[in-house]
């Protein structure tokens, strides 16, 4: 059955009304809707509205509050912590992410660690609100523990994504938005739909033994951090996996490392919770904190023209500059719409019902 | 041959003598010495004293000045950009450095893009200057281009370090410092000496083929990002070098991507400048600006010993926190000494004749 297509609009009205349907305020729910989705425009298609039915599942089961007080618990003139009181990270982050825009515009920079939150989406989304005020934008947050540091058989880390997001001139922004794991979990999919073996490097066994099953985390296996092994450079993914741990949950007061709650909500909590919820880091730098707005987006153009334009090694069109793939499936994707694949057509035509609501 | 050992304060005193002959004044020479050594000592042996020969021989073709007025050119209260007029890194980093220390006493944090610079050793040197005031230390530099990006046969960025400097309370601190591609070009050296093959997804050829061979990069090859290929996740090792050179010189008004003054001063200086000299970016996070530091470090002492306490993946001992392995080598060294290769003792003899200036 090949995958049905949507407009933005159709899934944007549908999972706001999902949204206010579990109590969230008009405004909330059309900040989540917007988060959720900026997912599926940009192609990732694993954290978008495929993961719908996943918060309301959380919900249901207390572990998201769909009526949360923010509160900022600790401020200097650059920094904040946020409480996200368990409401949905995919609002939490927004807020923290604007606070930290108001801190840089009154002294340069502005950096907000979260607690108490939920997964939040993709980190592009709230990196990139940065960029309409010409500022760099940073994003990351930690996530349940899927990920085993080089030497480990123990899971210890989620695929802790960073993202950055600069402003260009002329040129699309540069958008980096990466997990700190060889391959997402959503890659994995993929194969195991196509039963295909993962290459190397992606993910071990219960063991720790080196496998190309891409059912392997299913099994007690870990994903990989990015460099996959010791020899490949894996202690280096693990130490930005642990950074992105550190400033998201050490600094807030989350969760952090294995005890981070897990994303299915039929997936006991940890046993023992040395934080509160997930945490997630906000960072926002004003351009011409530094430098000339001007200059920097004159310089970033030939920077990203520079890369556009190198010489390709055999078998490959293009270099590309980071965001490159995002903003094609996104600029595609508002005009043909967005594709979902049966099962998760399924699963919120379910979703729906709780609600008396129809999907599609 | 076996290597021949020295001690700290040996080489030190060399060092120091020889950045004194260079004309540099007591002050800076003192903190050229110890900022180099940090990586003897961490065991990066690539860029420590094995170097010296380098920036002498930068300063004898006038692109190192030994006697720069550093200025700041831009500030607010959380940032500042750093002329180093044509400094040794080495000194300029660490001038920089204390800029981000004061700013993050005042408002929280502070940020610091350094411009017309030079190679500045070790991230990890600049970015544990942060610990003793319990804050998280940041250290990034740009660097002359060695690394292909992405389906890139053209090197467009250099190996690009990171380093993330935090404090623990009962256990050491945690010190990531890493090069933004799978390996170094010190592990290639090693290879090289001792005539073996590269594991896949180090290194490409002229033509941008995957190859095995230490040479590659003399022959017009290059060094991979972290990942190797895109498979493997290339596409974000690239993504993290080229936010290093966003930081670190569009910020700044440095020299970016290719266009980064190479380290060998044989090497001619690129036709095309679009900066000044060589980019670093310095921050320093007050841990107190986002939550007491004492409770900080607990948390961290905790994550630390549930890292130390991973089961271990076959033939492995344990699991390493990152900072582990280069505090065991400064242990180790501080006691018995820092090995040098009959090469580097050579190049030394010959530096300090320059200077007459004995050597070991």
């Amino acid at each position: 059955m090949p995958d049905q297509l949507f407009t933005f609009q159709q899934l944007l009205v549908f999972t706001k009304a999902v949204f206010q349907k579990i109590g969230c305020t008009n405004e909330h729910a059309a900040i989540a809707a917007k988060s959720l989705l900026s997912a599926d425009l940009r192609g990732i298609d694993s954290h978008g509205i495929a993961r719908l039915g996943g918060y309301v599942r959380l919900w249901e089961v207390k572990r998201v509050n769909a009526t949360p007080s923010f509160k900022i618990i600790h401020e200097t003139p650059s920094t904040a912590v946020v409480d996200g009181d368990s409401g949905l990270g995919l609002v939490v982050a927004p807020f923290a992410m604007q606070i930290a825009i108001e801190k840089a515009k009154q002294v340069g920079t502005g950096w907000v660690s979260v607690q108490n939150s939920n997964h939040f989406g993709i980190a592009a989304h709230h990196a990139m609100m940065a960029l309409q005020h010409d500022m760099i934008g940073i994003a990351m947050t930690n996530a349940s523990p899927l990920v085993a540091p080089t030497f480990s058989v123990d899971k210890m880390l989620g695929t802790n994504p960073i993202c950055v997001a600069a402003p260009a001139g002329t040129e699309p922004p540069f958008v980096a938005d990466l997990a700190t794991t060889t391959a997402a979990n959503g890659k994995l999919e993929i194969l195991q739909r196509k039963n295909l073996q993962t290459p190397d490097g992606w993910v071990q066994d219960k063991d720790g033994n080196p496998t190309n099953d891409p059912h392997a985390l299913k099994s007690g296996g870990a994903l990989l951090p990015l460099g996959g092994d010791r020899e490949h450079g894996s202690n280096k993914g693990y130490a930005l996996g642990a950074i992105v741990d550190i400033f998201s949950a050490l600094l807030s007061g989350a969760n952090y490392a294995p005890w981070v709650p897990p994303f299915p909500a039929y997936v006991p909590m940890p046993a023992q919770q040395p934080g509160k919820g997930i945490g997630h880091f906000l960072g926002a730098m004003r351009i011409d904190a530094f430098r000339s707005a001007e200059n920097f987006k004159t310089d970033m153009d030939h920077w990203i023209q520079g890369f556009r334009t190198c010489k390709t090694i055999p078998g490959r069109e293009k270099v590309l500059v980071p965001g490159d793939p995002e903003r094609e499936y996104e600029a595609e994707r508002m005009v043909k719409g967005i594709p979902l694949l049966e099962t998760v057509v399924n699963d919120l035509i379910e979703v729906g019902k709780k609600f008396s609501l129809s999907f599609g």
